[in-house]
């Protein structure tokens, strides 16, 4: 084809899920089949870039000071869930489980990947804690060594003199999964996670 | 989410393949996780929409007057095949297994969908037919009533005092397919194009 459209292409290529195929048929529908779509994406994709931002609060997408959830009147602020990306906090809203506020961390702690604490959004966390409007603290972070390492982190550099209760989400079996189907690592955490049956 | 962050995943749906998770994992990819791809995205967007046009001789897509196929003087340009769309094209391109130019119709004749000749890349088509450049056709269009009625259309609209021989693209069986999982209409076609086995 041409190089223009090799170079978008390309470009679409790099977008997470689209593989070479698939970035050769949005080309060819942005192009050839529906072309009065391409100037909507565009403007789409330009006015995203322009308007959103991070919130000051909890580090969330926001197209004003704060995003919609710390914004909403509605919400829980005294609890506080803590996860490492955007995508996570969206998860956890489409199930629809958690009436809290959150913290997006923007990544996990790893020394081998060369992500320090001051990379991170611990800050503002803490800040929100010295403002005492925290008293519950859920740390949805990865079930993996780093994870561990970002709660340990966390945690010790918690005033030791409030009050905070603080949980880990719980690990083991999906839902919908057997323990036939599930590995090791997974199964080891279903057990050490275990709860009283009554 | 916020609303210009909703307006991108909605007009990031309305991709070919591309879903409401997709569509979401994509735009929190381009304003979270890597927001430098974005104006690299636009900017091959934009580039493609502004360069990229039909050739004037077969309908592919073209960024100088001819299309590189049409350009290139390795192809034979006695030997034509007639597909429906850009992306038949393409696949065709990509088995490899032609060496003769191409003339995109953009469409196949559909009375149900108000599709007449008129609205077809008919006329180029016959333009090279009245050059004289034109010694054999390939018709490579649909395996079904539309693709029928194209060819016939198509065929009937050919001067009779030129020598040129048609052909339509075998129908049968796909490659690695067995008959057990081909459909009735499929072993029909595959039964009517019987070959003579030697």
């Amino acid at each position: 084809m041409t190089p223009a459209f090799e170079h978008l292409q390309q470009q679409l290529k790099q977008l997470p899920g689209v593989g070479y195929r698939s970035a050769e048929r949005i080309a060819l529908s942005l192009l050839v089949e529906k072309p009065e779509r391409l100037p909507a994406l565009v403007k789409a994709l330009e006015g995203a870039a322009r308007s959103v931002r991070r919130c000051s609060r909890c580090g969330n997408l926001a197209e004003a000071e704060l995003c919609p959830l710390c914004a909403d009147e509605r919400r829980d602020r005294s609890l506080v869930c803590v996860v490492e990306q955007v995508p996570d906090l969206v998860a956890l809203e489409r199930s629809g489980a958690y009436r809290g506020v959150y913290h997006v961390l923007h990544g996990k702690l790893s020394p081998i990947h060369g992500v320090a604490p001051e990379d991170l959004n611990f800050s503002t966390l803490f800040t929100r804690f010295a403002a005492g409007e925290v008293k519950e603290l859920i740390l949805a972070l990865s079930n993996d060594v780093e994870g561990e390492a970002t709660c340990h982190y966390l945690t010790s550099q918690l005033p030791a003199d409030q009050a905070v209760a603080i949980s880990r989400i719980g690990f083991g079996l999906p839902s919908g999964g057997g323990v036939l189907y599930a590995d090791s690592v997974t199964l080891k955490s279903a057990l050490d996670g275990r709860r009283t049956y009554s």
